[in-house]
């Protein structure tokens, strides 16, 4: 059958047939952890710049739902550098990948924190409980002038995440949440939906510069 | 002078150098048009699945700022084909498409509304005043399954292309706003910005079926 | 025992005895209705400058959430009128009211739309499907410069009732919605709830201004 | 002239003259510190089950403006004693109060923090920068059950006055922020406002409870 056809199930329901995406990748893949939203994974690719063929680090890859996302963005010459530790969630991230048909555009790494050989990176996105101790190490891997988010589910991780990314030789340090609202849209009675997701995380966006010692 | 580095201007004010990212050129271009946020811009991209290497159908160039966007996530092997009636819009789109390095991964026609020669469309994009009335359209280009995404500042225009939609053979229609808050992480004392953007525009999403006929 | 009081449930629940509020008696009435919130209750209350003593006049008594509130703001001196039409409710609005202890500050009668027998009404407060029908007589009833406030929980409505206050002799026309979002405030992880309510209802204010061909 | 008449001024703009509301008063009042904004007011009387002939205690006056709003409330029966040390402010929040003729139903005190000569206090509002610090003192005059609500701008205060209530006999601990959207319903072309207030501040509401050590 071809994508976008549809059919009555014997019970009578109609069913129809469509492509996977990626947003349908991300959102129905496999995960032992908190999910990411497309209203997040969507704002930090457009505020953190991303394009085509970046180079792109990750601590923290979770279930790799923004991993399968950026693989998707970055593809065919950028790449996806991305570490964890737990071992559980790598084998789902790489199942994940795999499903998707991005694990070529992807390197795993089971590490986390001290140090990350890739240098000159575009993009870093950091999603682990203490941001701040890392992010000594993720500058040093960011190409000079390059995007730092971290993803930042309570006030007190965002916090203390502004106050090492200021203190680290970051610039134009934002803080901000976004908000997905469902509208009910039916001719003579559009109201906004009665259940909402209240919230998911904060997320703080910064650029690296070259360290204060530098300036002549 | 190399990207991030610092210096001091006459004055003494400090300089940060950074190299523009996307969000950079589709922000600070030059526009006579409603700006599109990276909120926007960012879930757009993010719900409708897009993906280096899709082929995509924008009607309402504007300014080109989602054009860009997109241009940067879909190039090397995609395109966008973009659609404007307005001399002095596309001019200045052209402008800012150049300055941004991506024209060549853009198709400007200057033309709205019967009709489009693409075929096989992966998602297309409509923003312009009256989106119902060229959906019609907009299917005739779309592959089968493809996403289709309207930009409707208000609920009026909401309601109609959601029931425009829902009568033209598209399926999974989904109404949302997306809401972006500026959080200030001091130190001891964080909360939210006291003023923000209350409203940008409503965004709904739809994929296309095989008309009911088809249905055996 | 008294108020404030705590003990151990014979399976070693610990339970607090509290007197309940008028909040806990417009949380926990018996209804058939759409509950009102009291994000909405304080901001009708506030917006309208409802004060003890004053005559409310009130269009669908519902469950009487709304009348045992303003009931409570208004006593001793000032009195609620309240019109509905449907029986059921109303013996349900009468038990709750007695069960506040509020129903002597209360006038229930049953009659719906085409006037209202009180004059020098300070607030009017309308939550019924189509508003705009009954302006005209809501305006006769209010004192000049008095208040009327709508409950609109569809944009349709709201939009209709607008027009027609403009058209009726109102001014100060304003719209607005109220969202509450709970926070979870615990030491070192502090964070809005995950689950919120979405929407309630959009309000609708304005004043009663004498009409047009009264000025010279 | 009448209330609710209209006029040309001698420059041909049109002029109602409006009785001035409890919401006018407030929301013109003189003053040197934050607004509080009805969206705030409104839900404060709310959830602490505010009623005509209530004896509040408001710890920081300010310039008055829940003060007013509160004494309007509660009159003729009911009282507010309301504490601050700012003479600039007192005297301003006395002259607002006058102006609204509700002078006769406060009690201002110059004084802060270490104790509160008034008992069996029915719902008390805190509104400095340490609510945290006055808790015991509040704690003391309230009756049991009593109601009390703070008002912490950031999320640090929040954070420490849920810690401080849950250590001091308080249950029923819940934060929350409101917030308020206009909306403009203009036929045809109804959306939000472009511009809002983004944040006033969070709420945090407790009922007191006989200390643990009375639980038998």
């Amino acid at each position: 059958m071809e994508f976008g056809s549809s059919y009555y199930t014997p019970k009578g329901k109609l069913v129809h047939l469509l492509k996977p995406t990626i947003y349908d990748f991300v959102m129905k893949s496999e995960r032992k952890t908190q999910i990411i939203y497309p209203k997040d994974l969507g704002y930090i690719a457009a505020r953190a710049g991303l394009q085509s063929g970046f180079k792109v680090l990750e601590v923290g890859t979770g279930s790799a739902a923004l991993t399968t996302y950026f693989a998707a963005l970055v593809k065919p010459d950028g790449h996806i550098f991305t570490y964890d530790v737990n071992e559980e969630f790598m084998e789902i991230a790489k199942k994940n990948l795999e499903r998707a048909g991005l694990d070529r555009y992807v390197t795993m790494i089971k590490h986390l924190g001290n140090g990350y050989s890739e240098k000159d990176i575009d993009v870093a996105i950091i999603d682990l409980g203490d941001p701040w101790n890392v992010i000594p190490f993720v500058y040093t891997s960011l190409k000079s002038s390059g995007s730092v988010i971290a993803i930042c589910p309570t006030m007190n991780q965002l916090e203390k995440t502004a106050y090492a990314l200021e203190n680290e030789g970051f610039t134009d340090i934002e803080s901000s949440e976004i908000i997905s609202r469902n509208i009910e849209a039916r001719v003579g009675k559009t109201r906004p939906s009665m259940r909402m997701i209240g919230h998911t995380t904060y997320l703080i966006f910064a650029r690296k510069i070259l360290k204060p010692e530098a300036i002549n």
